[in-house]
């Protein structure tokens, strides 16, 4: 069989509203019998678990090279990439709330708006999008957001007002309820008088909360540090007994969890601390949160669910180093809030025994706008993905239902914040615009330090033979500059049609 | 169980030519009940076969982060690894020569005396060190060596003189035989006349050999670039012939496999070829060098030895950057030819159904040295060690053998040539010299492109906490410096008892 090379083929282009992709024949005839059996014989689409998680690096998992090696162990991610499909160039966006937005609109940042995280409650979020929660509710799914929210504190933005039917969790950062009263070090000021009424007149909501769709969000309870550290517990808690309790209904359902974990600063359970072999509230953390997936998904096999969910998992971007220890590891360049590798390229694992071959790895590139279109392939109805907007991502289905299937994908676009930074195809990628992490910066310490550079000519990597993005290949791939050239050509020509878009205040820009 | 703590922990001294270990008592009872248990069964020791490659990174596997995710895809290393235990920490030496030396003597290289590869036919090796396959050979096993040697070319340190019974590969390194004939640039420059004759002048030998134990090598036949490319397949097939032949003998045995592979240049078989996702000789090298492996063990398995064979499967040292692309991976700092993790830190994984536990993963250090003394332990005459000379080997048999053993080893020492560069304990490192690899020398580049630095001050490494050493985490851990410095004098003070010695023309110096 001859190798299939994403350089020198084809995408299919099915709308001027959508990011064309590879259509591989076979790939594809496989999985829809898969699919129309599955219904067939149960007669719905299945569950979805999402379990999303805070500033973990594409290295922490003993799966992708760390575990042990770095720490601390990963027993249940490993278990479960076993169990199933283990990306190896998964994409996120450089920072937590544009991945987010991006995983649950199907759009890039420059689409939906949120090129960055809102901070201290200020308004501007997913308000006017369409979100993955509002489709599979449309056909016929149960929806839950449990955890972390972080794409909009403003009442419009919220969970149960952009399509979920039910939210348990925080709106906004951990470290926006825990830096202003760390008591680590300075309690005569973290508690001070002055700094408390400061806190007092902060528009964001210092509880974690519980809303039902379409009503106001009610407080649960303070996020004091105590709090902090049981969150993920209470959380897990609470997924818990929602899978417990649709097991038997006869609907299908979207479970996005959100762990608080592994966000600075990070303060484990007591059942985790100083548990991994780090002795590092970070490393802790990346137990409890390798715990927790153990116990959902023990839930989802005690209750004969395991079978009819799809899970993935992943993380929203790469390690946060300014914050270093209390910082996730990736074997990439640089950190969150670069396009480096190391900023975006996050663990991705895509379990649904029966249905995704166990023990598949690849490195076809996915990417987090493909969870949208994906789960409507998956459920069976890819015609209510919208057509009033343009969606970046594409239909994965045959990638992961068919054995060894293939990335529908032909290339991933990076952005940094409202820059268009770059594009990979194949193991090859294409950088126009980078965070520095020179010497200056200290390499790979931090992506949020570094000087935004336009590179006076483009750099051209090969992430197999130079995953680390140290040597410019350029001069000796010339040949291979046409299609990066007409990738990004036509990905900023959509731009024209379908005028990018900012929230939180910031005016609307086309002009990328 | 409290956690065991290296830097809190004392290792014991069983002699004042050894380095002191720890025992772990319970793991030691338990390896010495399954060792007597498999003598009573078997009636003889196991066989022992090392899988030594070259200049593969610590991040080529799949299992250990790369495989797939650097475009060369290993099955069968995956699988063996599974199948017994993965160390994360495995130690080589910075090069390949002191490396191999210190594998097959027990010694660091300021005792063994080769600091560095000899080159181009030059003088000096093992000749005067007592050899693993010298002891194995009085303690009844029939010994083998297969493939690349490189630990001196002189008559007296060949193979068949330092203790194997045979021995089929060639002498010296593959560059050797390529370098002054690659075809693929410029013909007319290394065919030419000029160079043929000084060719013919260099003192090496240009085929690779057969010996037989105390007699002269014999030519098999000129390593031209064709040949070059066919050595691991022939080697592979001696390797094979062997396993095949002594499956019917009594006594057991040592094959010593070191491959060709993966040292530039890279002309892998043409079965190979152009057969990697990343389409580039080194990949397609390493492929290659699955394959045979896979080879080896189901020649074991299909004559019935798998079971009474530990297999250690290795790397010479970190990745060979200045070739790059023609060169490895690894996720660490810095590249072969350095002390840091980059440079010495190697795949190790070890395997013996039934006596060492299937899927195990241990951070806990080994060193290349360990190999001599854990083989007389597992080989039941720990008595044969020689004690006329320092051997810097513990015994890991426990480390082995036990379910979760502890490593036996307290410290790693780092030498960079004859420099004493730092020492290891726990997750730490400190560091006192090293090679230089800021920003003018390109992060990561290369290990042999550098200057040897002495650091003002020491530094201290989190290897748990910062993988890739940026940052210096001394004056957090003052309270442990105290482990370090005591390790480092009583290391350095045993070169005051035994000499340091120098090979290869250059004078014994003691002074490090």
């Amino acid at each position: 069989m001859p190798v299939f090379d994403p350089i020198a083929s084809a995408a299919t282009r099915i709308s001027e509203a959508r990011e064309p992709a590879f259509v591989h024949v076979d790939d594809s005839n496989v999985a829809k019998q898969k699919l129309a059996a599955y219904m067939k014989r149960r007669g719905r689409p299945p569950n979805v678990l999402i379990y999303l998680m805070d500033d973990v690096g594409w290295g922490d998992m003993g799966c992708y090279g760390g575990g042990v090696a770095v720490g601390a162990p990963t027993p249940q991610f490993d278990r479960l990439a076993a169990q199933g499909l283990r990306l190896t160039s998964c994409y996120s966006e450089p920072t937590c709330s544009p991945s987010r937005a991006t995983l649950l609109t199907g759009r890039v940042p420059n689409r939906h708006g949120l090129h960055r995280p809102p901070m201290y409650g200020e308004p501007g979020g997913l308000q006017g999008e369409v979100t993955i929660a509002e489709l599979l509710g449309q056909a016929g799914y149960t929806t839950q957001a449990v955890g972390k929210w972080h794409v909009g504190e403003n009442e419009a933005s919220q969970p149960q007002h952009v399509g979920f039917d039910d939210f348990y969790g925080f709106l906004s950062v951990s470290d926006m309820y825990s830096e202003w009263r760390d008591p680590q070090f300075f309690p005569e000021i973290v508690y001070s008088a002055a700094r408390t009424e400061w806190i007092k007149n902060m528009p964001f909501n210092r509880c974690f909360v519980h809303a039902k769709k379409g009503a106001a969000a009610e407080n649960v309870e303070e996020v004091t540090i105590p709090v902090l550290s049981l969150l993920d517990e209470k959380w897990c808690a609470y997924s818990t007994a929602f899978i417990e309790r649709m097991a038997s209904e006869k609907k299908p359902w979207l479970l996005y969890h959100c762990t608080r974990g592994a966000h600075f600063d990070n303060y484990p359970h007591e059942k985790f601390l100083a548990k991994s072999p780090a002795r590092h509230p970070y490393k802790d953390t990346l137990l409890e949160l390798d715990d927790i997936i153990g116990r959902l998904t023990a839930t989802l096999k005690a209750t004969g669910q395991l079978e009819d969910t799809l899970i993935f998992i992943s993380s929203d971007n790469g390690p946060h180093m300014e914050t270093w220890p209390d910082a996730a590891y990736t074997p990439f360049r640089c950190a969150k809030g670069s396009t480096w590798e190391g900023g975006v390229r996050v663990p991705g694992i895509l379990v649904w025994p029966g249905m995704i071959d166990a023990g598949r790895v690849s490195d076809g590139i996915f990417d987090f706008n493909d969870i949208l279109p994906t789960l409507m392939g998956l459920a069976g109805q890819p015609e209510r993905v919208p057509t009033d907007r343009f969606i970046d991502g594409v239909d994965q289905s045959s990638f992961l239902l068919a054995p060894d299937g293939l990335s529908n994908r032909k290339y991933h676009y990076y952005w940094l914040m409202t820059t268009f930074s770059g594009l990979r195809c194949g193991e090859y990628k294409m950088l126009l615009s980078s965070t520095s992490d020179d010497a200056t910066d200290a390499f790979g310490t931090g992506g949020f330090t570094g000087i935004l550079q336009r590179h006076t000519y483009p750099k051209l990597y090969n992430l197999y033979l130079d995953p680390k993005e140290t040597h410019n290949y350029l001069t000796r791939k010339l040949s291979y500059m046409e299609a990066f050239q007409v990738g990004m050509r036509d990905h900023l020509g959509t731009f024209r049609r379908f005028p990018a878009k900012r929230v939180m205040g910031m005016a609307a820009d086309a002009r990328n």
